[in-house]
């Protein structure tokens, strides 16, 4: 049984930055704030350079080497003015680097070995005045830089390191777990780490937390946190159920059973062919996938159309009483839609009730329709209603797959463009385990889940 | 297109018995009536002799041949003398006759060419003093015999021809449907039977009915007519939901588009094995079937029996994913439990849900029973769940039909006994097809199924 205040300090060893790595990531921004000063010196505007995120407020990891500079704009400037000199400045400051694209678009680039955000946004007066998302940041950041101690700046980074041990760390609708800042308020708020995780194991969501007691709006999610910048905005919004759980089964797990692996991202292995195939062999299910191009489009795109996706055929094929025991989707070059189904073929009829007898023209409107139909078994009574037993559209989970069909339900738009214009492929039974050769880490986790 | 006066007319022709048989009947009557008399006079006891039933109350259909006799006892008899003298009087009436058993024995035997039933009861002051069902017969007769008119009478034979030929005439527990007494209530209370088949084509269930409006329980049943005899009974209380839809969808039939052949019995031909074999074919279902030897005990007694072990077998399969697409009960020399699956195989995994996390003490004990077991997938998060993956019981149905986990289920007693000693068989896919050379015409009906 290890204690837990050697996990934690052993953890902080890790992940607290050594003054060496502090000096020398202070001395690189200076030297970048400066370059962008510079660039900014050519333009006809003046705008304030920022330092944000986590490396401005001294809960970064040791080892991450992110630098993100905001570039302030006076908001007089029109938005497209804004864009222009956003990425005038980014570009001399980052000969190096590449246009990326958020709320509008910025530059990305390397300096001195440090990743390098450098993004245009405005200089409003408070967080409720903002025009984009962006110019948020700059008011979260000073939030946070006025109240983090040392100390809690600390716990901040053990917290984030358990949350990215457990697969609940990041904001991005792949994730969908908790933000940096999201993280950063929780310990401000509770008054260090392990308050923290003692409270998340009893939580009982919803859970609502309001630091400035100053929220105006009801949300209707598992965890709130009413942003102190803005008392109209969930900073927890992104937050899914999942990641809720799955931060207090972590967090009992840590209280109960300290171990340092909490802190370590679990990289599986991959499966092969071979695996998956005894998998499905051991499970006996009824495999399919629908497999086509990924969309060309960012994660936080992608990854909420291949869930609505898979939600659209999975739930499709469950009202055609194709069940599945598990689904997930994968991505990659290309994309999956997966599904172990309980059966893949039905039986040629189906059940279809009608209307109660009582309802006269209902009934009667049923009963003709089907009285001289040679197709239908019925209609006969079983209660006080009509029913018939008619021919399935599909008693294959496949043929429905591959027909027209599977393009009434509610796909992702980018999905559906692509299958529509590239076409898809479906397979079924063991020929699903192909997929291993490129998803074979997804597999594996699909077949070892774990909270 | 036929006039519904004109098929009415045909079945009156039909239905009504000639002077003819009304004088022959009389006669009979009287000469059996004579002959118990003279059984009575032998005894220690005052009792009288009643003729109830139809054939009492002129409501008898052309050719039916059944005499009802009551032999009516004083109340201050001992229940053991009653049966005593019943049967003494019973047999010297009847000497080719047998003992039967309904609340008491009776003696049922042939007395020139009619089928007679001498029935023992009590002369007791009011139906509601009662002691026995059987005590009721005779106020009901009485009450039936002072209000129908010739015409009224008429009318219930109509009405009688037309629920045996639609198939819900009988208060027997294999039909549920209308008994006789019923029947004729209904023609009085609506005053014909054209009236009562406007009526019942608009019901909405529930419909009340108290002719002699004293009425003072409520009932939980589809159609109430409070016994004119007795407030706290409802004639129609054995009568089904079913059998209720199906006089509602006849007599929609009736008026939109009269025919002879609603009220003629349909009957079906037998299906062979090779016509049962084709409709599975078609089908695409997995049949399955429970067969045993019928139990030894009368249909009142069978019927509902088989009904509730089709129920108990039916509603556990599904609840271990095995859903019928329909299931029916056929009953001769053995008995058979038949359910058509939508599959019979199913995957050797089930999702099986653990509480929500935040339930800590009940999450924590599920996590801790599975946590260490290889046997399943899991546990892991689905929302804020846990859920794990475990092998299931029975992933065929055969096999669970086979296993004595069949006895856990809610089975008719007398069923379960015949199980349990004697063993039963189960055929599953084509092999149930074999049991048409028994049960073929109800496999007839079973696909071919009306209203």
């Amino acid at each position: 049984m290890t204690d837990l205040a050697d996990v934690l300090a052993t953890v902080r060893d890790r992940v607290d930055p050594d003054p060496e790595e502090r000096a020398r990531l202070a001395a690189v921004v200076d030297r970048l704030t400066e370059r962008v000063r510079e660039a900014l010196a050519e333009l006809p505007v003046d705008a304030r350079v920022l330092q944000v995120g986590s490396t401005a407020r001294g809960t970064w990891l040791a080892g991450d080497r992110d630098i993100d500079l905001f570039v302030s704009f006076p908001t007089d400037l029109d938005r497209e003015r804004l864009e222009q000199y956003g990425l005038e400045v980014g570009h001399a400051a980052l000969p190096e680097g590449h246009e990326e694209y958020a709320e509008h678009p910025y530059v990305k680039g390397e300096f001195e070995g440090f990743e390098v955000d450098l993004v245009p946004c405005y200089d409003v007066e408070s967080a409720a005045g903002i025009r984009s998302a962006v110019d948020r940041t700059p008011f979260h950041n000073a939030y946070l830089r006025d109240r983090l101690t040392d100390d809690l700046a600390a716990d901040a980074r053990l917290f984030k390191a358990f949350l990215k041990g457990v697969g609940a760390y990041g904001s991005d609708l792949k994730t969908r777990g908790f933000s940096g800042y999201l993280t950063e308020l929780l310990v401000l708020e509770y008054g260090g780490f392990e308050a923290v995780v003692e409270a998340a194991a009893d939580w009982h969501p919803p859970v609502r937390l309001d630091p400035e007691s100053h929220g105006e709006t009801e949300f209707d999610d598992p965890l709130v946190v009413v942003d102190p910048t803005d008392p109209n905005r969930n900073v927890a919004a992104v937050l899914s159920a999942e990641n809720v759980a799955r931060l207090q089964h972590y967090a009992r797990e840590l209280l109960e059973r300290p171990r340092l692996e909490l802190f370590e991202p679990r990289e599986p292995t991959a499966l092969s062919q071979t695996g998956v195939r005894e998998h499905f062999d051991r499970r006996e299910t009824a495999p399919v996938a629908l497999v086509f191009d990924a969309p060309d489009v960012v994660d936080d795109q992608l990854y909420p159309q291949l869930r609505r996706s898979l939600d659209g055929v999975g739930s499709e094929l469950e009202r055609r009483g194709f069940a599945a025991v598990r689904s997930a989707t994968f991505a990659a070059d290309r994309a999956v839609l997966f599904l172990e189904l309980a059966a893949a073929e039905l039986p040629a009829v189906e059940r279809h009730e009608g209307p109660p007898i009582h309802v006269r023209d209902h009934a009667e409107g049923f009963f003709e329709a089907y009285e001289d139909d040679e197709e239908v078994y019925g209609p006969f009574l079983d209660g006080d209603r009509y029913v018939v037993e008619r021919e399935r559209d599909y008693a294959s989970a496949v043929e429905f797959l591959e027909s027209d069909a599977v393009f009434d339900v509610a796909l992702g738009a980018h999905v559906e463009r692509v299958m529509e214009r590239d076409g898809y492929e479906v397979l079924a039974g063991k020929a699903v385990a192909e997929l291993a050769t490129e998803f074979g880490e997804q597999f594996a986790r699909y077949f070892d889940p774990r909270p």
